[in-house]
């Protein structure tokens, strides 16, 4: 039995050919590091690395390569934006959507003096933008959001609020984990002063690379959460103050960047809205092979049933069958992968009155066709209707 | 020309085969998420990290590989031991001999009340044990030493300090990025409570991968740096208190851990006897070579001038030729790749008495051979007496 992949908001596989080739090739042929030999080698990974950092500048529309920094993943990202720039006494905005990446380490903040608000979503994921004024307070400093909901693909109304905050003096993050590589995303037309990424899902890079950009006014604002050895300024037991070394201590990942430079490269060339087309057709196919199971009864469709403002992620509660149980069969009959319970996102689930059963999550990729949606979709079918 | 690879200290290289192919076999065949996927993949990966884990607590006679955790890093495992565990008030001693991966935190702690004091080495790099119980305070709560310079390659007592901390009720934290995976380290005898290690050096994995190993005890103790989602209590935007969810919030660096397992595999086959053995063997046969030069006034050996207590770096400073003119001129003339400067490690410099200068550092691994440290020694004095 063929696997069918529909995890792919999880991780995306497979990937191009070229990420594992050029991991392989740098490991078995190169291999060094860099900022700290003084050879040839060495210089030539360096112009690797610098090229990832201007491929992915140019990709969010950032300010400067320089302010591109490589972390390991989104979470780590977060977590240095948010634990380096909230000071005690600071607010924070985010939406009902996020992700524990941001829900933990803003709960964490919570016994320093430091606190949040959430911005209502409706039972589709999408954000009362009305609400957000209601909610400012005088210490707030920030608005971070999630660019789409890892739940249900709703997309956050990103540019809209990059103007609330320009209108209100706050600072805007967001957290692109969901949509880089897949949805325009650009720093400076949405007023986005730090962008969190991941380098293994949309952007086709193996799990254990990911980042953050910044605006220049945001650099000397965070306090790095990480520090040590930079290759820099080694004289100094001080941080260094210039970019990416302010955040980037310690040996980096290289086959990490090679493989995220080639899934990249890869999609520049196919192109982010030949990809979301893609994504967004499948996505519009399962709907529709969904919907009479819905009038039936047997299932629910958690968030947007239309393909508007969203991504190729589709969450469905079973209403006949445990949600489990009808993942464990989708797996076991069909070689069908997805994902089932709270996707790390308990606050999204309150918001979509998922909670706490949490939903089976189908999230679309490139690679993946319409005769597999049409089998996911017959799977559905006789695991709902059959005993 | 073939190239000649002496920076090992830096990142080993080559890789054993294994490694670089394992890597390229889960990306391109497996590929998938661990601990959020309801699908037969996802375990069997899940089965490979957990054998890394039991692979790195072996290794380091760790209590329990639920305690052994994954950072990016060891500069990251730093960070989380250093900055979780100290609170405000406390103070802590080091040796002078540290890299900045300890002192570059630290140094960031002074401003919140946390102070240390750094226990003196001499110009070899051994440690005054008999300075460190002069040096203890009243709120001392721990000692964080290096197990080996990064620098001149001297070992520190950690068996005699882990002694000194048991007798005297502190906790003892040990950086082993530079003998993890070559030197023995045995936590239980070494009464060692935290255990940083680094992936890509000594245990011949990629860059991207570290981890740290604790004692039971130190994990209430130590509030976690970072926080996120960890597929594990979904419902709850708390921190999971278990382990290793405590500490590795996040997407996974698979292809590191996997390519890290290939590592441990291989260091169980051939043995660390074998592999210290031979790095020594290279060492004395170098030292023996450099004697001469360093008789005539051309060269300074920084550090011990033996192979007792000490792993297979040797750094030198080059007395009649500027350093990295002569490190240029080893990777032009004869491709032989150093490692020239300061190596993050400015404290361990000031004890070597080689600050601000520096020095070239080579540093020998497992594919090294006799015949590249003759040419090392051949090119060293056909740079030094020549033109």
């Amino acid at each position: 039995m063929k696997s069918i992949y529909f995890d792919n908001a999880s991780t995306t596989f497979p990937k191009p050919q070229s990420v594992p080739q050029a991991i392989y090739q740098y490991m078995t042929a190169s291999g060094v590091n860099i900022n700290r030999g003084c050879y040839e080698k060495a210089y030539e990974t360096e112009e690797l690395v610098y090229e990832t950092r201007q491929l992915l500048t140019s990709l969010f529309h950032g300010p400067d390569c320089r302010n591109t920094v490589f972390t390991k993943n989104v979470t780590e990202s977060l977590n240095i934006l948010i634990k380096g720039f909230l000071k005690p006494g600071d607010h924070i905005l985010v939406s009902s959507m996020e992700h524990n990446a941001v829900m933990r380490p803003l709960n964490q903040l919570s016994h320093c003096g430091i606190t949040f608000s959430r911005i209502p979503c409706d039972r589709e994921g999408n954000l009362y933008l009305e609400e957000t004024e209601k909610l400012l307070q005088k210490n707030t400093k920030a608005i971070l959001i999630t660019h789409a909901s890892n739940v249900c693909g709703t997309l956050l109304p990103i540019k809209e609020m990059g103007g609330f905050c320009r209108n209100h003096g706050l600072r805007f993050l967001v957290d692109c984990a969901q949509t880089a590589g897949v949805c325009p995303i650009n720093m400076e037309d949405m007023n986005i002063d730090a962008l969190a990424f991941t380098g293994h899902k949309g952007l086709l890079g193996p799990q254990g690379i990911g980042g953050f950009l910044l605006k220049d006014h945001m650099i000397a604002a965070i306090d790095p959460l990480l520090s040590g050895g930079t290759g820099s300024i080694s004289h100094t037991e001080d941080i260094p103050d210039f970019m990416p070394d302010r955040f980037e201590p310690g040996t980096m990942n290289l086959p990490g960047i090679i493989g995220l430079r080639e899934g990249l490269l890869w999609i520049q060339n196919t192109g982010t809205e030949n990809i979301w087309n893609h994504e967004l057709a499948l996505t519009e196919r399962f709907l529709h092979g969904l919907f009479p199971l819905e009038d039936d009864g047997k299932l629910r469709i958690v968030g947007r049933k239309d393909i508007n403002n969203r991504t190729g992620v589709v969450s469905i509660q079973t209403l006949t069958r445990e949600l489990a149980e009808t993942a464990w069969r989708l797996d076991e009959d069909y070689g069908i992968m997805t994902r089932v319970g709270l996707h790390c996102a308990p606050s999204a689930h309150k918001s979509l009155a998922t909670y706490p059963t949490g939903t089976i999550r189908f999230s679309f990729g490139w690679w993946n066709t319409e005769e597999e949606v049409d089998k996911a979709i017959l799977g559905l079918k006789e695991i709902l209707y059959g005993n």
